[in-house]
C-alpha cells in the first residue's frame, strides 16, 4: 500500500461493537465508507455504517463477499478465528498485519515476544494443563493470578491466587484452556500508551493515560498521567519499540505498570483502545481517525494534546446518570447505542475537559 | 413533547447532505438512531445512517413509511415542499416546527416577519413580477440585488443591479419567478450567531462567529468574530428574540451585517449552519449535538467555546489540498463523501485551531 486509498474506498471492520462504531465514524469524517461485520444483531457500529453483513465467522461464503467490498479491512477486537482471517487476506489486506494478531492473541506468546524486546513484563510460567500449576506456583508464588492464554478480556478468563491453597480452583476455573500464571508487580499506578505507525514507519504517540480500573474493568483515564519526564519518555519508546518490531500499521494501546524498578509491561492490545477515548475531545486528530489514517496509508495527524481530558466509562446502570451528565459543563458524552443495559457492560463513555 | 425522547429513538432527517450526515453523527453519540430521507442516491447522509429511504419528496407512500420508522423528524433545509410536511405531520412531530419553515421558505415573508420583531433588515421591495420592478427600483435604488422569493442558497436565484439598466435583464433572470428587490447595506463584515432553544424555552447561543464569502457561497468563519461586547450582546439578544417568536426548537442561524447604525439580520435559517461548523472543534456540545437535543427534548448542552477557531470550507477543486491539510498541525479535516467533485460544491471544511 505505497499510495493511499482513494478517499471514497471502503474499510471493512470485523466486529460491530463501540470500537467499530468509532472507527466508522472516524472513517466517515475522512470521507472514507465502513462495512462492519459482526455476528451479532443490531451491532452499535452500524448505526453509524454504509453496510453491515451480520454472519458468523465460521460463515466463509460471507466473509468472502465482505472481503471483496473492502479496499482494507481492520478490527475491533484481537480474537478473530485464524480461519477467518485466512479466508478475508486472500482477498485483501488486513491492517493492522497477522503478526500482531498472532502475538495478542495468546498471553504466553505475547510476554514472550515482549521479553525478547528486552522490555519488563510482570512474573510468568506457563501452564498447559493442571500437572505443570505446581511448578507455576513453585515459581511465581502467591498472590498471582491464572489467565486463559486466549480469548480473555475485561477481567474474565482469569483466575486469583490469594494462597498456593487456591491453585487447584483457579486451575480448575480455567475449564481446561492452556493458561499463563502471572506474578503480582507492585506498582504505583497503570498508565497507557496509544501508539500509531504508518506504513511508511512513522510513528506517532498520543500522550500517556493514567487508568483506574474497578472490578477488572477500565474506570477511568485521566491525562496528562503523573509521570516524570524520562519515564513518559520511556513510555514512548517502548511503544514505538514494540511497534516497529511488529512492523505494525495502526494504532496499538499499551497498559504499563509504573514501579519503582521501572515501566513494565501489563499487555499490548493490537488496536484502538478504551484508554485511548480521551482523544476525541483532547486532540484534533483522535486514536480512531489516527487508525483510519495509518491503515489507508495516509499520513498520521497531528495527536498533540490540547486540553486535559478525565474519561471516564459508563458501565450498566452508569446510563442513569445521563440526564445529569447532560447537564454538566465540559463535559462531552458518548453513547453506544447499545439496546441492553447490563452489569459489566460498556454503554458509553464521558470525556470531561479539565479547565485551566 | 414534555418528556425527553429514549435514547435509542430514532430520529427521521429530511435530506442526506452533509448537514445530514453531521447530525446522524451527533444523533448517534448521544445513542439515537437515524432515518435519512433523500430523493438523489448515495446521500452523504447514508454513510453514517441506521437507515436510508432513496424517494422522492412526491412519493407519499414513501414518506408515509418513512415517518412511521421515526420518532421525531427534522431536516436538513429549509425548502421542504410543504405537501411532504403534510404527510409526516400527520404521523410524528416535526421540530423544528413549520412556522419557521413557512417564514424562511420565503424571502419577503421572513423579511416581513424579522422587521415585525423591531429588528433591522436591508431594504427591500415586492417583486412579484415584472411591472412591480420599476417601482422597486425607483424605491430602492441602486445597486441592488434581486432574489426569487423561494428555493434561492448559496448565491442561486439572485441577480445583481449595478445600475438602474440592468433591471430589465435581472427580472428576466428570475425566469417569472416571484423575486424581492434588496437594497446594499454598508457594513463592515458579516458575523453569524447560531442559536438553540429547548420546548421548554431554554436558549443557548454559540459565540458568533465572522463570516467571509466568495462567490457567493461561504469561505470562512472566525471565532471569535470583531465586535463589541455590546455588538455581541445584541446579536445573541436578537437570535433568542427571533426564537422565542417562532416558539423554535432547535438549531437555527442568524446572519447579521455589522454596520456602524447598528447589526442588520441578513437572513435565518431554520437548521444548523455552515458557519457553525467551527463548534465541532470549539465547544463540548456542537451545533449539530445541539440540534439533536433539542429535538429530542433533552437538555442544551454546553456549548462555550473552549479554542478559536477558524472553519475555512473545502469547495470543490478544494479537494486537491486534502494530501496538505492532511499534515497541517491543529487543523481537523471533516470531508463528506461526495463522490464527485463539482465547482461550487461544498465537499469539506477543516478547522483550524488557533493556539495562544
Amino acid at each position: 500500500m505505497s499510495n493511499p486509498l482513494p478517499l471514497g474506498s471502503t474499510i471493512g471492520i470485523l466486529g460491530g461493537g463501540q470500537l467499530g462504531r468509532m472507527l466508522s465514524v472516524a472513517a466517515a469524517r475522512l470521507g472514507f465508507k465502513t462495512h462492519i461485520f459482526e455476528p451479532g444483531a443490531n451491532p452499535p457500529a452500524g448505526h453509524v455504517a454504509d453496510a453491515v453483513t451480520t454472519a458468523s465467522y465460521d460463515d466463509h461464503g460471507a466473509l468472502l463477499r465482505f472481503a471483496k467490498s473492502c479496499d482494507v479491512v481492520t478490527f475491533e477486537f484481537e480474537n478473530v478465528p485464524t480461519a477467518a482471517l485466512d479466508v478475508i487476506e486472500a482477498q485483501v489486506a488486513i491492517r493492522p498485519g497477522r503478526e500482531a494478531l498472532r502475538i495478542s492473541q495468546d498471553r504466553l506468546t505475547e510476554k514472550e515476544f515482549l521479553q525478547g524486546l528486552g522490555l519488563t513484563v510482570a512474573p510468568f510460567a506457563d501452564v498447559p494443563d493442571a500437572a505443570a500449576m505446581q511448578i507455576a506456583v513453585d515459581t511465581i508464588g502467591a498472590p498471582a493470578i491464572l489467565k486463559t492464554r486466549r480469548f480473555g478480556y475485561d477481567g474474565k478468563g482469569q483466575a486469583r491466587l490469594r494462597s498456593a491453597d487456591d491453585a487447584e480452583q483457579a486451575v480448575a476455573d480455567m475449564q481446561g484452556a492452556p493458561a499463563v500464571l502471572e506474578g503480582f508487580v507492585e506498582f504505583s499506578h497503570e498508565v497507557s500508551v496509544i501508539a500509531a505507525r504508518s506504513p511508511e514507519g512513522d510513528v506517532a504517540c498520543f500522550d500517556p493515560g493514567e487508568n483506574v480500573h474497578r472490578d477488572g474493568i477500565l474506570h477511568s483515564t485521566t491525562v496528562p498521567a503523573k509521570l516524570s519526564a524520562s519515564q513518559r519518555m520511556d513510555a514512548v519508546l517502548m511503544a514505538a519499540n514494540i511497534l516497529n518490531a511488529l512492523d505494525y500499521v495502526g494504532v496499538l494501546g499499551v497498559e504499563l505498570f509504573v514501579t519503582s524498578q521501572g515501566l513494565v509491561v501489563n499487555e499490548i492490545a493490537p488496536r484502538v483502545h478504551n484508554s485511548g477515548h480521551w482523544t476525541q475531545n483532547g486532540c484534533t486528530v483522535d486514536q480512531f481517525e489516527q487508525h483510519i489514517r495509518a491503515i489507508t496509508g495516509w499520513p498520521l495527524g497531528d495527536g498533540s494534546r490540547h486540553a486535559d481530558v478525565v474519561m471516564e466509562n459508563l458501565i450498566g446502570d452508569d446510563m442513569d446518570r445521563v440526564p445529569e451528565l447532560m447537564k454538566e459543563r465540559d463535559c462531552a458524552l458518548h453513547l453506544y447505542g447499545k439496546s441492553d443495559t447490563k452489569p459489566g457492560r460498556k454503554m458509553g463513555h464521558v470525556n470531561r475537559i479539565q479547565r485551566g
